[in-house]
């Protein structure tokens, strides 16, 4: 892609993430995209096309089929295209890189993505079963037996119970975890310390929805859901929506908004790739890494930090793998010795991750895009990322090492100075 | 756009639409997909990108999330993008829109659009609900309500029971209806003109759901369901699935693929205008269709056939309108002398509509451009149109003429001569 014709984003908004029990879908969506317009001073006539992500609201409400239209209508958008996405935990990130192609193709001048998820609820029993509906429901218990037995051979302590009880995803990174653990040597202690790390970075983000700092000990002491993962490793149930709006270069410059606008430099999405989930350098997330970074005529090098998708902190050491920042087997040492810190190397979830930022499905991709423009603009106050330059963002969904899995990877870069 | 971006339909394929019981989605969209790429002549591993379609699994399956996902799996697509959407009834012609935005972004070279919808079920518990899931949820007595006294003023005979019984969207167009009838004296006989018409035409189309020949009096004779509306004037409950295959020009050229190929001359794609339902001028359709013709640079005389989205024939009516066929108003009319056949001034749903070829939601917007291909192509048998050139599809959702609308149209040419 040449530099010209790189879509830009000129507005990002989100929610806190959290628990917002009286909030419905309409109101968190609305708050995301409201912000998002003040941020690129722009109004709701400005925006041309919309592509709304959004996992259960079907499920829960019985919203289904015209969810984004729904919430747009209450908030006085009229007219204008709206395409409803969805990617199981990537459908923020599709969001946005479908609103981006949109104004590649010129099929409009300015485009909003917005994802959002209502996942808290009083009567527990509406979430139950919405997890399977992100697996194939018609192998659900095979599945988690596959990745399950990917960690045979590792001793299980008697202080885990061995079945995550809220969603069958955590079994899923458990036996990838015992799997990374028995191949690599990877320790109970390492993926400890990518947990604390990440909720000591969550205490400086306003968003995230624990704000809580937790030490390597407290982390390893928390529940045991189902090993090597105790509760403090795991991404919560969570509320919460997010927004970024994206416009060709020509028009932001018209618009007088590249002060504080980020290029898009390269996106790659892919879908389930056929083969053994221990090979992992044929793995989904390392090849739409390949891709995100050809597009963008970069290296994991050039990167000043990342978002990943830690919907547990195993995920986390396996990203940094597939995104190329250590080498295969060594994100464990890798993370505990620092360098994912936000003083490291390359750091890694300045914003807490999914796991203390908050994991609202629909929304979790565009949360990420919102902490690397954060970043990007030099405007994340005392999390601040030095010098970033360059930031890249990971969002995986669906059962991550199977077949039907979802990866969707974004670069950024800091806006230009002099434009 | 320049002809030489045009994106280009390069296959089509689709199952017979009608009553599948042991079929579940996976087969059917597999068959439309396996027929798209042998007409294209392509194998799996030439598409690169997917734009998944449909409404109801989540909520009859409990499949959400990575629907298509599941579906190409199995069919051994392995490492592609692939983005699930969703539009109501139009969601068919926004996965056809999205694959050809994907192709001239230049984020892919061939890309698949496919819409499945499984709908007939032995347990018809299984649907209810699944409609009123494509209205605003919060507010669907309220929506019908109003749409119903859109038509106040038109006595309804006793042998109407004035409520559908399978679907609120009946009752919606029963009140377009009767408004019609009121405001330009639309008549009941010309209504079921349209929908004979349509069964007419479905005997010819092996596709079709009912292939039965059907007179006015018959259609009229037909069981009342809400008023205006017989049950032969309104769409059936239908499995079924459609694909078609987008590349750009350039690759069509280089892979000798133009002799057949269809060019996208314009698309257009808008949801919900707020405004009252009762100015169709500003009708939701009616700008849709102005934003596609501009795009193409045609104009309705143009247009050598077209397939409308006649969810019940009051929606025929309306859209020729719409579609700028005839005058505001004329709909009735014109249909009843017989403008709108397959040997008239345009024809309209050669195929058999909606009414008569089926309605599986995800599918529906697909099948039409299935049908504009084969006709386009010359290949559409006893049904043919004579020198078709240009068609158009006009495929809708939501609550037609309310806030949360969704209206996409698609100008296709027949393939170039010499290319």
């Amino acid at each position: 892609m040449n530099a010209a014709s790189k879509p830009m984003i000129i507005g990002v908004g989100m929610t806190e993430f959290g628990r917002h029990l009286t909030r419905p879908v309409r109101d968190l969506a609305g708050e995301a995209i409201r912000l998002a317009l003040a941020d690129a001073a722009l109004s709701i006539g400005d925006i041309q096309m919309v592509y709304f992500g959004n996992a259960t609201q079907g499920a829960t409400e019985g919203q289904g089929s015209i969810r984004g239209q729904v919430v747009l209508r209450h908030l006085g958008f009229e007219g204008i295209g709206v395409v409803n996405v969805e990617n199981a935990c990537a459908t923020g990130a599709t969001a946005l890189i479908e609103a981006a192609k949109a104004v590649r193709a010129g099929a409009c001048d300015i485009a909003l993505a917005v994802g959002v998820e209502k996942m808290v609820f009083e009567d527990r029993g509406k979430m139950a079963g919405v997890f399977e509906g992100g697996m194939d429901v018609t192998r659900i218990d095979q599945t988690i037996a596959d990745m399950a037995a990917l960690g045979n051979g590792v001793t299980v302590p008697d202080d885990f119970t061995g079945m995550a009880q809220y969603s069958p995803f955590m079994d899923v990174y458990a036996g990838l975890g015992r799997m990374h653990m028995r191949e690599y040597g990877t320790t109970i202690e390492q993926i400890a310390a990518v947990a604390a790390k990440n909720h000591q970075n969550s205490v400086l983000n306003p968003h995230a929805q624990y704000r809580r700092g937790m030490t390597v000990e407290e982390v390893l002491n928390a529940r045991g859901v189902t090993y090597p993962l105790t509760v403090a490793m795991c991404a919560p149930v969570s509320d919460g929506a997010a927004a970024a709006i994206v416009c060709s270069p020509a028009v932001a410059r018209r618009r007088g908004l590249c002060g504080r606008a980020l290029a898009i430099e390269g996106t790659a999405l892919r879908s389930g790739v056929d083969r053994d989930p221990r090979d992992l350098d044929r793995h989904i997330s390392a090849l739409t890494a390949h891709d995100a970074y050809a597009a963008a005529g970069m290296g994991p090098g050039d990167m000043s930090l990342a978002e990943v998708h830690d919907a547990t902190a195993v995920g986390e050491i396996m990203q940094i793998e597939h995104l190329g920042f250590c080498p295969r087997g060594e994100g464990g040492p890798y993370s505990a010795r620092g360098a994912t810190r936000i003083d490291g190397r390359i750091p890694v979830n300045p914003s807490g991750g999914l796991e203390a930022k908050g994991h609202p499905i629909g929304a979790t991709g565009l949360g990420q895009i919102y902490e690397l423009a954060t970043q990007l603009r030099g405007e994340a106050g005392a999390r601040q990322v030095a010098q970033a330059r360059f930031g890249i963002a990971e969002n995986g969904g669906g059962v991550l090492g199977a077949e039907e899995a979802v990866c969707a990877v974004t670069i950024l870069s800091a806006p230009a100075k002099g434009l």
